[in-house]
């Protein structure tokens, strides 16, 4: 059957495919991205688009509000395209349109720590300058058996490999320029690997890629290994987004549908492959000099970096296929590098507890700390470490999308226009709100939605359990299409042109979410019979700690009621792993330990976390002796 | 521009080409293999065919015989199509015909010996059976650490290497037969590598190939791995023949032509390929199952099997790429077995003395002997070993490719219809000749012109010098085209119709090849100080030493004058050390210590081997103390 053509507007982009495509696949294929936080199943209700001409098709209506459903829009995901049709594309449901602002708001490009004596600048990957003896009559050696010889005085080992592209290309290389020549070796696991062979002893350029695989956002750092230096560095959204926008939906998209698999490793890699090209092309970097790449994501990003299948993730005992992969070559993935260049990823130490964490915990050096420090990463996922130079035990509990805008009414990661800062007057309850960019509001992100639920309970607007106390007198509190709501902004100060809300259902995600958070904090602590007050440092990672405010987020029961001065935000500690176990085999070998020496352990192997949980639902925490800096409250 | 079509007959086979291209180039598209030593050069003039119909344009005549102009052919390689064309292959033209030849008269695929307790069957690779314990919510280690857990247990090596592919498919596997599964691993260098993972125990099918790439044939035996018994065996023509008869000629061709090297490493997988297709057919074996091959070629050969340019064997200092390439996997070359199985190349000495010479030597044991072996290969370049358990030096020659029937007017290979026993009448001259299947004589192949010129000696129709004795009475004695001549066989009784003649063109080219053997011998012991009567045990490999008559090798001074006792025929050793290699792993770590320990020694280094050489052109020599047994002759 012939395909039929899908123009999309104000874009004037187009798709050609087969007939019964849906408009979300239409629109990926054309090269616009729109927010799908289901992953195409019809129940997040973002990919809203308009049909403005052409025969469409609705394999149903899915979850689309009435508003929208009222506006004339369509949910992309569950319309069909049944002839040629012009689509139109509104702003609010674009995902791609926030990549600019991303490099704008550096929340995930952050300075990076200088190199130290425990960490010299050492990287996996060197180059060796070598002269070989020309070869005679009488000491006629062949070119590999020749430069062998001369590698092995230079390197620690004495097994060289060398794969069958690079050993063809010997001889000229050899003869090129007199038989001195500059050779890139990896020294990986008792074995060194060349990498790249090039004639003569000129100076020639040697650079690595650190990059951080994060589910919403990917950042890779192009770094002379030379200097140590990074000379660039880069962040986008994971185009795996359109399948889902947290780890569980992309497992489900990548196990059950046929080409699910494929899918999500080959978004990955082409966001990868993006920002690759767009920092070699900024810097003037050819691909060929880039020889060496370290990995840090979860476990489930690895798992698709690599297109390993991450179905055993999700079933019950939640088994990786492989926390240590095996070092790859560039070539094997696809990856736009030197195709010889090894790619390893930092290890996982479970299922939840990824090679992101692992970095993080490297970073922070708390493996070789006497202090018991508590290492957080929150996202979707909370993930922490807790430990000292003598144990080190991590944990992983699902916080929900909450904190980065998911299930949210008016929920949005912390993007411009975003509300980061929220102030109620206890009587008047007007409200003061900061935004990203210092722009009219858009929505809510996570530091504004902790912020939120904190003043709502300091402003007596909801009760302990969250419940909103509708009697208030302002008309800011009023009964929505749901539930009832609080209106932070009116239209006329809004971007969006609509009241920005937080509602009772909100606020329920919102303590789901931080009750997720502190239970396996707590969880965490009885495992090892500690208590909050043994905790001497607290280093909260992630762009979302960043702008969080920590007695906001004490009051809420999020994080352990503890003086301000042991928290530390640590930014960005995945990609910062990354880059140091890139230019340091020190660091990247005890990233290599760390994926062995952290225990996990399982939150829901036990009972203890649910009863945790159930008793966090509350703010601060049905037990307000843990709170004793909160006083008390009604 | 459009294609053209070439129909070949008697055959009905067409290729369709660009206009221009050469009508042996389009006979090979076509799949009809033509005789050209050369290598399409137009100097062989054997590429001869008719064009019955259609537009052709002469690139030049090239060297085609006055004969043949007559008889209306021309050379396939000058020839070029310029339009639609019909060409008729005459029989003599063809290569193709004798590889059905090759399986009836089994010089290549002789009988193994069996395996002794210095080699026992012990292959590279080996099947595991484990269990792995089932994972728990509390034991809860990834697919990949789980498994390399209990093949630590079996195996010698702890670094466990896993490729990206089977690595993908661990889970379902793992979990396919309750956690037992069957893992094929390879132990190479210190390494265990995972070539297979199987669900369950049940027993599986495990085969291995031993290759031998000749540089006229190629022969490949499937491999019984469980039992160490060949249960199929296969050779036919290598199919390089249509770049050149020897090595020169085709490393030429890989080195001057652009697509040189691509078309003889084609060429080379081609014919193997082809070989393991009919055999894995034959006996009802997966491509799967076979999961290990060695491989022994001279060093041309393994060069251009990896593809490695021999470019540099060529010139002096006469300099291999590699003589110990590294093992690589089936799929990296397209070998279409398993495509993780490793590929090991018998390592090479040096650019004339390959792996199949190592192959030879390790079946010769001669490194553990405590006589003095001599092990010869005769073929177009005469290869040599000469030692014991404490020294082994070896040397190589160019004898040219006479043995093999090239550069002989009637030369022939050892197929049906060949000449391969001659005896004169001392006073009548008349012949008695006895052929390859008992067939009309077609030619002379390698044992029947060394009978001719054993038999002209003693018959007195050529004199020490091989200048032919032309006043002797006799019409088979007769001045040809461009030399004197003697003939064989009269037309009535060949199947070609033509006179089976030797010239004495043809003689000064055998004496000149057995000349460069005995000099390359000589040179060899003196090198060492020894004399011919140290020499305990002479073997002599190649499918060619099998017919050898060592009473007139000796009279024509080809082999040194010792005691028939002495001499042992051992036939394709190459094939049989492969074979070796493949079962044992001692005996493949033997093979690879043999490419080091024996000692190359460069003729062309010394002037020994041309005064060596320039007194050998004599029959059987200048210095006939050097022949005692053959008495004072005219």
């Amino acid at each position: 059957m012939d395909k039929v053509t899908v123009f999309f507007f104000p874009d004037n982009l187009v798709a050609h495919v087969a007939p019964g495509t849906s408009l979300l696949r239409a629109a990926s294929l054309a090269g616009v991205e729109l927010k799908s936080t289901c992953g195409g199943d019809g129940t997040c209700g973002r990919c809203l688009v308009k049909v403005k001409d052409g025969r469409v098709r609705a394999e149903s209506t899915g979850n689309i509000s009435k508003k929208a459903k009222q506006a004339g829009l369509v949910l992309a995901c569950k319309t069909l395209a049944d002839g040629n049709i012009v689509v139109d594309i509104p702003r609010d449901s674009r995902l791609d349109q926030h990549q600019v602002l991303l490099d704008k708001k550096d929340i995930l490009l952050e300075e990076e720590e200088s190199l130290t004596a425990e960490y010299p600048l050492n990287p996996l990957c060197r180059k060796v300058k070598v002269s070989l003896p020309e070869p005679t009559l009488t000491e006629n050696a062949s070119d590999w058996t020749r430069l062998q010889v001369v590698l092995r005085n230079e390197l620690n080992c004495q097994a060289i490999h060398i794969s069958l592209p690079i050993l063809r290309s010997l001889p000229e290389t050899l003869r090129g320029k007199d038989w001195r020549v500059t050779v890139t070796v990896a020294e990986l696991n008792g074995c060194a690997d060349v990498v790249q062979v090039e004639a003569g002893h000129e100076e020639s350029k040697f650079f690595g890629l650190a990059v951080d695989i994060g589910t919403t956002t990917i950042v890779v750092y192009l770094v002379d290994l030379d200097s140590g230096l990074s000379i660039g560095k880069k962040g986008t959204y994971n185009k795996q987004a359109r399948f889902g926008d947290d780890v569980i939906s992309r497992m489900i998209h990548a196990s059950e549908k046929a080409s699910g698999l494929d899918d999500l490793h080959k978004a990955v890699l082409e966001t990868i492959n993006q920002l690759i090209a767009e920092l070699l092309s900024q810097y003037q970097v050819n691909s060929r000099d880039v020889q060496l790449a370290v990995v840090a994501g979860n476990t489930t990003m690895t798992h698709l970096f690599l297109r390993l299948n991450p179905k055993y993730l999700r079933l019950e005992p939640y088994i990786p296929l492989a926390t240590a992969p095996p070092p790859i070559r560039a070539q094997e993935l696809g990856l736009q590098i030197n195709p010889s260049a090894y790619v390893v990823c930092l290890p996982s130490v479970a299922s939840y507890v990824g090679g992101d964490i692992v970095a993080g915990t490297l970073v922070t050096k708390m493996a070789k700390a006497e202090e018991i420090v508590l290492f957080i990463d929150i996202g979707t996922n909370g993930e922490m470490v807790l430990g000292n130079q003598d144990w080190l035990v991590s944990s992983a509990c699902s916080a929900g999308p909450a904190f980065e805008g998911g299930g949210i009414t008016f929920g949005m990661r912390a993007m411009q226009g975003a509300i980061e800062r929220v102030v109620i007057d206890r009587s008047s309850y007007d409200v003061t709100v900061s935004t990203v960019g210092g722009l009219k509001a858009v929505g809510i992100c996570g530091s504004g939605l902790i912020d939120c639920l904190a003043q709502f309970r300091e402003a007596g607007i909801i009760d302990r359990a969250g419940k909103m106390q509708t009697d208030i007198a302002t008309p800011r509190m009023r009964q929505g299409d749901d539930s009832w709501e609080f209106v932070l902004v009116f239209s006329e100060a809004t971007e969006c042109g609509k009241d920005i809300v937080v509602t009772e259902n909100d606020v329920k995600n919102l303590l789901r979410a931080k009750g997720a958070v502190y239970a396996g904090i707590r969880s965490m602590l009885k495992a090892v019979q500690l208590g909050e007050e043994s905790i001497d440092k607290v280093l909260i990672a992630g762009g979302f700690g960043n702008y969080l405010n920590i007695r906001d987020a004490i009051i809420i029961g999020l994080l352990p009621d503890l003086p301000a001065e042991k928290y530390t935000f640590i930014g960005n500690s995945s990609v910062k792993g990354a880059r140091l176990a890139l230019l340091s085999q020190e660091a990247f070998h005890e990233a290599q330990e760390l994926g062995k020496k952290i225990t996990y352990l399982e939150l829901s192997a036990g009972n203890d976390f649910m009863e945790e949980f159930m008793a966090a639902l509350f703010l601060p925490h049905t037990d307000l002796t843990l709170f004793p800096s909160l006083g008390k409250q009604k």
